[in-house]
């Protein structure tokens, strides 16, 4: 039976609640750990459930960031330095992906934190996460700020890409699921996938 | 072994290897279908993968249009009405939502092209699919360009939202995998998830 709930119903919402409810709703997502620089050389790491495509040509990644009325070193690094990188959280480290989000003391490094070694590209200076079997390098575009609730839309460009040979098809499609990358719903329940089909290219079917 | 991609590997990448290898590298998302009504109340059932969240109070949710330079009828439904549903993908039919996305006639709806059955909801008269068990409703608030590419970021907020009781847990966490919701990696494939675990707050951990 269909549980109907409407607008009246989610203003009186307890807020826990409906940050559950609001936060499973969009599906499943990648855990993605965005790793940035600030100027003074200390790496940030923070876990991000809301990486999304924007296009292929040129390649463009968004991601969603809430307001900025706290410090967010992610943002302000991304601003201050022009880089930053998105690495895929793996079934075999998540718990300690999820770790990242603690609130650490303002001097701490996420990456030391929770024990992830960063490793450095030649094009860029933001970090790589090593544990992670896919390391995207972006170059920051542009930002959107949502006027609804002053969440912001950060888009890069996708300027190195590191990833095993053996997960890239020849046509260019990544086998995530052998690659172990976790899926996530909400802000705390992590998904292992299984491969149903990889279908083709949809075309209206003949009567 | 890592297999290196710069800007100057991307640039010389054929066309399709660079569609499908960017569109898998966001990582899961879930498979939603977007559903709508025309002025003279002709159905339009489109999926989409691109679906993310932007806000739990007000509840918003986001998607990534592709530019409107050809004929885009989700698009265009949604400015003419302002509403529009998302309603998830299952397990059970994903085959059957992939082929939405084929070109049909200018006067076929997707829903019976496929044969999906639409019902309505009191609130809005944009067409939910029935054979989907989560359906929500949207009011659209706000839409962003994307420079770099012209595609578009609908904003919406819910309005409605009707899925199984026994998929809401007591503090609002759903269960999509319970639900069969399906996931999927770039254009074509799709996954079955098994949860691994539902982690608690990450908080700093004592020495």
């Amino acid at each position: 039976m269909r549980k109907i709930i409407q607008t009246a119903d989610i203003e009186k919402m307890d807020r826990q609640y409906r940050t559950n409810l609001f936060n499973a709703l969009s599906g499943y997502k990648g855990a993605h750990l965005v790793g940035t620089m600030d100027k003074e050389k200390h790496t940030n790491l923070a876990l991000f459930n809301s990486v999304v495509h924007i296009g292929a040509n040129p390649p463009l990644l968004g991601f969603v960031l809430r307001p900025t009325n706290v410090t967010r070193h992610t943002y302000e690094n991304i601003k201050d330095t022009g880089y930053y990188t998105i690495n895929h959280a793996l079934i075999d480290h998540y718990e300690q992906a999820h770790q990242t989000s603690a609130k650490y003391p303002e001097d701490t490094s996420e990456f030391e934190a929770v024990g992830f070694a960063p490793f450095y590209g030649d094009l860029h200076p933001a970090p790589y996460v090593d544990d992670c079997l896919t390391n995207i390098g972006l170059e920051f575009v542009e930002e959107h700020t949502i006027e609804a609730n002053q969440t912001i839309l950060v888009v890069g460009r996708i300027i190195e890409l590191m990833l095993p040979k053996r997960a890239i098809g020849a046509d260019g499609h990544i086998d995530l699921a052998a690659l172990g990358s976790v899926a996530v719903v909400g802000l705390d329940t992590y998904y292992k996938t299984e491969k149903l089909k990889r279908l083709s290219y949809a075309r209206p079917r003949k009567a």
